[in-house]
């Protein structure tokens, strides 16, 4: 069964709840038809209308282009869920129907396949995206189906996993692989929990069970003289098992590797698999790699993946803040991550995480006009060094457009209009509903036999003030669990119908546990202490050696040149350096600022004509420092001024 | 004429002289007869061998692999013209017979064109270096005249070079083309010197001249369908002429740009045709391209090339540590810039710059025992990233053995062989002779019809007392003109015949100019004062902000793990730390070390748990350090003992 959603009314995520809505569902429908000038076709909706038999011509886009229609499909069933609009279900029900005619009558689905390659059918899983396309189809059956109630698509995808059941598993007769990019295995869990059907569960098993087995299945396919898209004569170089997280047996990883996205999208299967089949030896495997991935391979952003050759993971601490790649996509498949830890097992840590990476990373992809998105996601940028040193062409100084390779901005649509999500887990046994998130919104459980409801007021991120209101058809025991955030530099104040109230013997793994006998009407204050708050990297993180960085509650801060001049580089802060947050009005919309006071080296004495001087000559360093006032915004808002120089870590000068 | 050779004699050169005798030289002639095992074969002579018609077989290397060869004779040339050894010219000159043997009628000699493309002569000059390798074979035979007055080489050389003349030129019916990789030019006005050939010389100033100009002579072979010898179908894509240094004619040009060697072999090219044909509109770009890029491109070692995609300049300022490129060869071609303009204008920022980076880059590239080099020239090494993090898979942690590419090893010995023509300049009209560098030698020149006699004995790097003994003749009025290094912190003090004298009056553009009349027998003393130094960087070398460096005299020096712990960004100094400079017989070899006090944070209080914490929190960074005794050593001498991490730049607590 599909777990209860929480309808969003909040003041702050609601407008980018209709940004989506309004602005990227309309314009990324217009960009799969090919309609917006200037930006390349994306050949999407078109590629279906070859393989339904519609139109003519030759496929055009990516081995997974389509993807980009499935994650459109999907942020619109999660639309309509909570937002019903006729004219869009319609568009979507025409193309459910074309999808469906593009089907073929066993069941298979994949426009590339269908039109350009039927000879390499299911033959070339390293390189080809064949069963992460049927992934994201899944996923967008079961959304439009939640969303909507209607099961055409689910059923057509239904029958593509049926098919996909039949050529794939360990019996004799059919093929022992996998996915060079995981994302079926997560899909047919939700398939599963849509449908009941546990055969969509052991498939899910099966492609994860398999998963690292020796004889490769990769080096398999490349002894057999593997196709590549890849590449202009169709030949592929020996694959590289651990870019593809098949090294080892899943249960046999300890540190996350190669192409993060697709170790994201894994480790959120194995997650779901060790839930719904109490496979301990999996949630190890999984505690293990939140743990690597979290505290040893994760920026402060919330960002994963240090480097862009592969997209990838390289070490424990090597985190760069100029030659990041920090993919937008990769932090959605850590918020999947950590939603599924936290099905399993309430701890704040993956919430506390969760947290991070939407208010920081997730949001900082998209541009506040919803039509411009980062890919990467800098924690230093240096624009010229952008456009004249090769080594940092992918970290863009501003949001590009919509790119050819538009994985990015839909995973931004559809994490956004299914936020809900989110906010809530339940524990049945222990009747127990988590607060993960403090986000405005309706939420309806039933707990003990009762439907609780609960309404969220909550006023994050510039203020941390969350009202609970419970209601219920007649009293009820049950415990109501509060995430205790990280950020909280104290204990936040409960208070619960205007009464404080001691919470400190039901604090566990990072939660306020709040069992009593609820009744309707029941109101809860939850009062987290915001503040701005230096903070400091772990010293064996050598790019942030001897800096700090600013937080406020869940965000994260950065200097731009446009408050602050350039080079960034020179300026520093005492340790001590106090900061203040003022909310302003008139920036970037309405923000809370950081100010605090730093000092800047001046260029006193350099005459331009060295490079290099004596420190101690008489117009050295220490005296060629000036005061200098300092604001900090929202990381999530940089770039949208201006294409200066940023940087979220600051240099600290002790004292 | 050939400007006279000092004969180097001196505690400290000496040795790297010997050790490119007796183990570089011999080694690499056993590589380029692929002799060594474990090595990959070089081929370098089995190709002339082919091409001479004495063996039977295909082309094996890189298309420019005789030059490898050219660069091998021209440091047996310098070395015989110091050390006569009848074993090593004996096998020179078999390989000259060779080499004869394998040059066409019409004076044409390439073994990859001669061998595999025929048909390709002089049709793809820019990814082919044709005219690269005859200006490497051209240097050879001026050295390997000089040093032993053999002509043979030199003749057939002369021969190619009037081939080369026939076939490119402004007038009609020539080729209107220069190389891909500068080269040819510098050497043909070796040539010129060596002969006294004037169409040498204009030769020279055609490529130079018609380097850049419009419709591209690169751009004119992409359109004839221009052939690479680096991609598999032989397609070339559309030339990059600025990577080339031929995107705007050369006079025009004001910033360094495109491949670092190339850049720096042209730039040495102009400031030879700028001195003897008195162009003055030459001249004064030669001086705007020294000052980009020395004050705004040069790393403190004396490396440049900030990038290795392309091995390239990036842009002013843009210097990072630790993916840096700074190839060992160009900064060779930044000495070969640096000695042509001394020889145009004695001014000590040419020589400050020649002996940076002769004592810090070039001896760097080479590992103490003559077998191991560095091509690229990091400043800050995290092994661990080296081998994780792709974009740093080019900075290597320790010194590898002779590469299939051997551009750097063999150019190291023709440098060190030939040390002795960059202690001293002459300027004949103004009877002076500049001493540059401080090196033990014996040199010889004329003045005013006299011959002059320097003996010099120095200490440098480990101690600056210089001596200097006048012979002659007769009594002789000239004057001598002593470099006061830009690291003096105080003037050097001058004594003649044991007399404290005072040269003030005579300080021209950074060298004491002591005009007199000398006698045989009189005896100069200049010590110059040696102490360490903290160094700063300018403000906009964003890699360096809050750091500093340690010089000692003209030494760079470096942490390195060995001494200093891990990891080396956690180690900061103040700015006022003392610095105290202690020989040390038993390291590497003995040096001078460099000792202070630093501070190291602890990962006290790190659970390890999390990668981000609160600044403020009672376990914050200010009480998470701990003094300790830091040791640098020199960064010539950096990766001698294991691969652990290097830091040239070091954090500074302001205080």
């Amino acid at each position: 069964m599909l777990p209860n959603r929480a309808r969003i009314a909040d003041p702050f995520w609601t407008s980018y709840e209709r940004l989506v809505r309004e602005t990227v569902i309309p314009y990324q429908w217009e960009t799969l038809n090919d309609r917006v000038p200037d930006a390349e076709p994306s050949y999407a909706v078109r590629n279906f209308r070859i393989a339904a038999g519609v139109e003519e011509g030759s496929f055009g886009g990516f081995v997974f282009q389509d993807s980009d229609l499935a994650k459109w499909l999907e942020a619109v069933g999660h639309s309509l869920a909570s937002h019903p609009d006729p004219d869009l279900e319609r568009q979507a029900d025409e193309l459910i129907e074309l999808i469906v005619a593009a089907q073929q009558p066993d069941g298979y689905l994949n426009t590339y396949f269908t039109i350009k390659r039927p000879d390499m059918r299911w033959k070339s899983l390293t390189h080809c995206h064949e069963l992460y396309c049927a992934g994201h189809m899944i996923e967008a059956a079961v959304a439009y189906y939640g969303g909507t109630g209607k099961r055409k698509l689910l059923d057509a995808m239904c029958r593509f996993a049926d098919h996909i059941d039949s050529v794939f598993g360990a019996e004799s007769g059919k093929l022992r692989g996998y996915d060079g990019h995981q994302e079926i295995e997560l899909a047919l869990v939700k398939l599963y929990r849509a449908t009941g059907n546990e055969r969509y569960l052991k498939l899910s098993q099966f492609f994860i069970d398999e998963r690292g087995q020796q004889p490769y299945f990769f080096d398999r396919e490349y002894e057999e003289g593997l196709f590549s898209p890849w590449t202009e004569d169709g030949k592929s170089g020996k694959p590289d098992n651990a870019y593809h997280q098949a090294h080892l047996p899943v249960r046999e990883q300890t540190v996350a590797l190669g192409h993060s996205v697709r170790a994201m999208y894994m480790y959120a299967a194995m997650a779901d698999l060790a839930q719904l089949n109490g496979d301990r030896e999996l949630l190890e495997a999984c505690r293990r790699l939140w743990e690597n991935t979290t505290t040893k391979q994760m920026y402060i952003t919330g960002g994963i993946g240090s480097t862009h050759h592969g997209e990838a993971f390289t070490f424990d601490y090597d985190l760069p803040n100029d030659t990041v790649y920090a993919e937008t996509c990769a932090s959605i498949g850590l918020i999947f991550f950590a939603n599924r830890m936290l099905q399993v097992e309430a701890d704040s840590k993956y919430a506390d995480v969760l947290e991070r990476a939407l208010y920081n990373l997730v949001l900082a992809g998209m541009a506040q006009d919803g039509r411009h998105y980062f890919y990467v996601n800098p924690l230093e940028v240096w624009p010229e060094a952008s456009e004249k040193n090769p080594g940092k062409h992918h970290v863009k100084p501003t949001r590009p457009k919509w790119y050819g390779c538009a994985c990015c901005p839909p995973n931004v649509a559809r994490l956004i209009s299914s936020l809900g999500d989110y906010v809530y887990t339940v524990n049945e046994q222990a009747r127990t509903v988590y607060a993960h998130l403090f986000i405005g919104s309706d939420y309806e459980t039933v707990l003990g036999g009762h439907t609780v409801k609960l309404r969220q007021h909550a006023s994050l991120p510039w203020q941390g003030d969350v009202k609970l209101e419970v209601s219920l058809p007649e009293p009820t025991r049950f415990a109501l669990a509060l995430r205790i955030p990280s950020w909280c530099t104290e204990l936040p104040r409960l208070a619960i119908n205007g009464e404080v109230t001691d919470y400190s013997s039901g604090v566990k793994a990072g939660y306020a546990h709040i069992d009593r006998e609820w009744s309707d009407g029941d109101r809860v204050e939850w009062l987290l202490p915001l503040s701005a708050e230096w903070i400091e990297a772990h010293p064996e993180i050598r790019a942030n050696a001897g800096k700090a960085a600013i937080q406020y509650g869940p965000l994260v801060y950065c200097l731009e040149e446009a408050d602050n001049g350039k080079p960034l580089a020179s300026v520093s802060v005492r340790r001590d350096a106090p900061l203040r947050a003022r909310f302003d009005s008139e920036l970037l919309g309405g923000v809370v600022a950081i100010e605090t006071k730093g000092r800047k080296r001046t260029t006193d004495g350099w005459s331009g004509q060295s490079a290099y001087r004596r420190s101690g000559s008489a117009s050295g360093a220490a005296s060629s420092a000036a005061d200098i006032p300092l604001r900090a915004v929202p990381y999530f808002l940089w770039g949208n001024r201006s294409g200066g120089e940023m940087s979220v870590w600051i240099r600290v000068s002790d004292s």
